[in-house]
């Protein structure tokens, strides 16, 4: 019974990666909460996991007691609405495909208790959108647990809405959907992550002590309140996507750049619309948005562009060729970055370090058995 | 002879002051660059002369070789297009006047060179929209010395947009009109100055070394390039000055006080929205942008507004019973302010100042005529 045992856990474990995006036509609105339905499309590029991933084991096991959760090596509540629904969703298409006979043992799990351990290995506290790539590699994981295959960025959405777009590799749409119960709002590849080999991304991590407004309430705040949200979202994003899409397709780069810009500008733009206020740029931003022009400018040539999501990191896209340049200058210029301290009404920011990346593939399935986050009791193996 | 030189003299000299104003709908984006039609209508606060204002000289003579101007006490080009603009048209009218034969001695000066002569009795340095006053006092003292009367505004406008709102005291409207030349783009008063007599205006000034971007090649590169101030312009500015027309007749604070925030930082939102992006809120201004929202909140009634201009000094709205407990609130926290050095890119700013200031009339005239700025050989006299 030995070996039997051995074939279950094989097939009742596993652990997947995913990855980090970051978008370049920014999401900033939900037009339904619970679904996570967004207002507008949006578009990303997926970074490539060599070194920004999250890693996800989850196991299933008749001893299992109960469902739990540990993220980080900290055990957190299980019962989380959006952590649920993810689980939900999942189940509910293994149990959809086990009554069709269209899953083998893979399936055999869901009667079980189920146990996650999910690591991210770089801090969280660098505000790198942790969360896309934690739902998303959950999602993949569970699928995988349970032997479900086909569409899965809807249930990564319902994580978060960015998590969508971490489902795939490359540069990734997601669609906004029409339908109201967001079945029609899905992730989808635009190009692979070898479309485009010499687009490299530089993301500067700036240490905040703390997200003056968290994303979920400050684009509830913004949709309530913000006459320029809807106008955006409505007559300004449509065109953008589509100019976008084009623009990677041609492996554009000065027109990638500037709606690049444009788009992290105009969120921004709507954060401030927003009443009361909503200030995510900072002093650091402001000196790191006119080094960009100028740079470009010096060249009278789109060499470089920024990109500011709800935090404090600027991440720059550029060419492989001008990368030793482009760090020279920015490395320069950190030296010239004070400390901040405002009182407390402000977090300190201080550029800490920088990645930089290139564009990577999506959630990866990890064949390694030695790389389980959780033992064969199913806790959390100490380096997890 | 020496009793019709005084005549002569009294006719041919005249001094005229008038107030900076402070608008609470902004302006921002001209629909044609030379005659200053803008894309909306604004709506500003005419600031009491007690403190802050203008004062203009001009004086006509047979003896003068050549127009000159000197402003702050340093000779300026008299060339310049829109003072040109401004003196152009106020002769023109003059000489309308002459020919109609309801002008009588008045415009007697009208083949002479003219001199003006002009001072602020605030640092223009402290960037209080010092255009604004003056050119509104050189169209109302253009206007006394040619005997020229009636609707003046217009031309004040096309030497500085904002300049038509200083032609009158209280609240003020500009209404942007429709024609092409410009005539039905005029301010009027919406209110007089004795309408809402607890309304206070602190200006907190700050030191500015220089201004990031000057609001006339600021404004034209909005219109160029921001998707969300056309939409601005066209949809959102229309109705709030409705309403911000009603709040001010109705003595509304707290509908006046939320339609001047959400107005400022929607002005600032279009900015940030230009290519390349315009910031003119730096860390202190979020600051000060937190400060009120935090008193508000704590009182859960809306006790005093921000508004900021394209420059850094922030003007705060309040009801006179407010003042002493808001301006300890201030000053304690202006005590938190650092001094920024941010590199060469950034200025400097310090909170240095303030002023405490209620609603004003409008431009004028002077009757002592030991105050004139010039001397009787026409040059500018040690104080000015």
């Amino acid at each position: 019974w030995k070996i039997e045992l051995r074939i279950m856990d094989k097939h009742h474990i596993v652990t997947c990666t995913a990855p980090v995006n970051i978008a370049v036509i920014k999401y900033w609105g939900k037009r339904n909460e619970d679904l996570i339905l967004p207002i507008n499309s949006s578009l990303s590029v997926t970074l490539h996991q060599d070194q920004l991933k999250t890693t996800t084991t989850v196991a299933t096991s008749k001893s299992f007691e109960q469902d739990q959760i540990w993220l980080n090596g900290k055990e957190e509540d299980i019962t989380h609405p959006r952590l649920q629904a993810c689980l939900r969703e999942i189940q509910r298409l293994a149990r959809k495909r086990r009554k069709d006979g269209s899953s083998g043992l893979d399936s055999a799990g869901l009667p079980h208790k189920v146990h996650i351990c999910s690591v991210n290995n770089f801090p969280t506290a660098a505000g790198l959108a942790s969360s896309a790539a934690g739902f998303a590699c959950l999602v993949f994981s569970l699928a995988r647990v349970y032997g479900v295959e086909g569409e899965l960025s809807a249930i990564a959405r319902q994580g978060s809405g960015s998590a969508c777009r971490s489902m795939y590799g490359g540069f990734v749409q997601w669609i906004m959907g029409q339908k109201s119960d967001g079945k029609d709002s899905i992730a989808q590849q635009v190009a692979p992550e070898t479309h485009w080999p010499e687009l490299r991304i530089l993301v500067l991590v700036a240490s905040a002590e703390r997200k003056p407004i968290g994303s979920t309430s400050g684009m509830q705040t913004s949709v309530e309140t913000s006459c320029l949200l809807k106008h955006r979202a409505d007559v300004v994003v449509p065109g953008r996507m589509e100019e976008m899409i084009q623009a990677v397709r041609n492996k554009d780069f000065p027109v990638f750049a500037e709606l690049t810009m444009k788009d992290s500008n105009q969120f921004h733009a709507t954060c401030l619309d927003t009443y009361p206020p909503i200030f995510y740029l900072n002093s650091v931003s402001q000196m790191v948005i006119n080094l960009v022009h100028r740079y470009n400018s010096f060249y009278k040539e789109t060499r470089a562009a920024y990109s500011f999501d709800a935090g404090p990191n600027a991440v720059i896209f550029t060419l492989a060729q001008h990368i030793p340049e482009l760090v020279g200058v920015i490395q320069h210029f950190i030296s010239f970055f004070p400390p901040e301290s405002n009182g407390e009404d402000f977090f300190k920011i201080v550029l800490c370090y920088y990645y930089l990346l290139q564009v990577g593939p999506g959630p990866c399935f990890v064949e390694d058995s030695t790389q389980h986050l959780l033992s064969s009791d199913g806790l959390p193996l100490k380096t997890a």
